[in-house]
């Protein structure tokens, strides 16, 4: 319970897994396990009950740039929730690997790393620099399922 | 042969093998082996004949999300055909790991998830919820290649 | 040494380390090494002494197709520094499995697979046809960080 205890010092808690917005299903699991790696589904943010939080819409237009850094952050919080619930314990998390962030920016917002960052520093401060260090890449997509402000995939080792 | 029978118990059949355009050459092949998993490069609907099929354009403006759901199980046909042409047969496909669905997109449209369903749908009809479930994101690009409405690229596990 | 022979028959140097803009730090490695797969970020075109090179913009508007084809030519180059940093030797690598294109395009540029082959050109001929090929797509973009024109991530085997 080393990750969860640190979540618990930070005074952060995951949100419940996620509930899609009503009438929506989705014919894939948020996390995909296979021979000692997780591949991760596209995550946004979570409210605590596990239902999509926001600020909706264009970063740079609705959401400045600060709203989407939590907004990212929010991500992680969820993305961890899935991996939770697909892993048992967070501590079999042996590597980060990949993170792809995408940002749903209005025209002219170019600032996406700062955005994609609210993940990265959190999976850092879990993980340490050695197991939480990844690859990655933060990015300008035209539009987002559901105007979500953030979606990020990753690709993590575990054991 | 227990995929091709599948695909014949539906009444489908995949289309022969990509012909690109008049004048395009691309350096890179659309399946990359390597050690057990299957690299796929980024699909798009294919005519019978291997040709490019469309209807081409944005998803929301030109083009409707039904016929994106169907352009994106045709582009599971076009992937199905470049890794038969690779494995020499489709049962040798022990796990879908990663889906990553592109979708060209009008301003505004989000619908993402429901057209790369499509995709996702038919993967699981032939391989079921085991072998079948993969990871994936389903995201709005701002251009495509050629105004194909929808690119798929994937990651599989072969023995 | 190789790969690196070949790079000075073709008259070509590796760019320094990558320096970004004053003031900006990334929490990331630019190669994420683990188990024999280098998973490498999101890289752009540089100077010579690492700094980040233009032309920057939109491909299409601010940027010329030739201008972006050189620009991923660079790319390649800038990815084979931040490779021969975190590999040691540019001849570890035995395979390239994915290449994922990203270019910041203007309404209505479609032709970025044309672009991201001054990326995967390079790679093939420095590596040859069948260490050198890979998994490729390559999308247009709604922005991209700095305004860059190009971005390529990438998934490489090493030994």
């Amino acid at each position: 319970m080393r990750i969860e205890n640190r979540l618990a010092d930070l005074g952060l808690e995951l949100p419940a897994p996620i509930q899609l917005p009503p009438g929506v299903t989705l014919p894939f699991p948020w996390v995909r396990l296979w021979n000692g790696r997780a591949f991760v589904s596209g995550h946004s943010p979570l409210h605590p009950d596990g239902s999509m939080a926001g600020p909706f819409g264009k970063v740079g237009a609705d959401v400045t740039e600060a709203q989407a850094y939590q907004a990212a952050r929010l991500t992680a919080l969820a993305m961890l929730s899935s991996l939770r619930v697909a892993l048992g314990d967070l501590d079999r998390i042996t590597a980060w690997l990949r993170v792809f962030g995408m940002v749903n920016v209005a025209p002219g917002f170019t600032a996406t790393p700062g955005v994609v960052n609210g993940f990265s520093d959190l999976i850092l401060e879990l993980w340490g620099p050695d197991a939480g260090t990844h690859a990655r890449s933060a990015v300008g997509l035209a539009e987002l399922p559901f105007r979500i402000p953030v979606e990020i995939e990753a690709e993590v080792a575990y054991e």
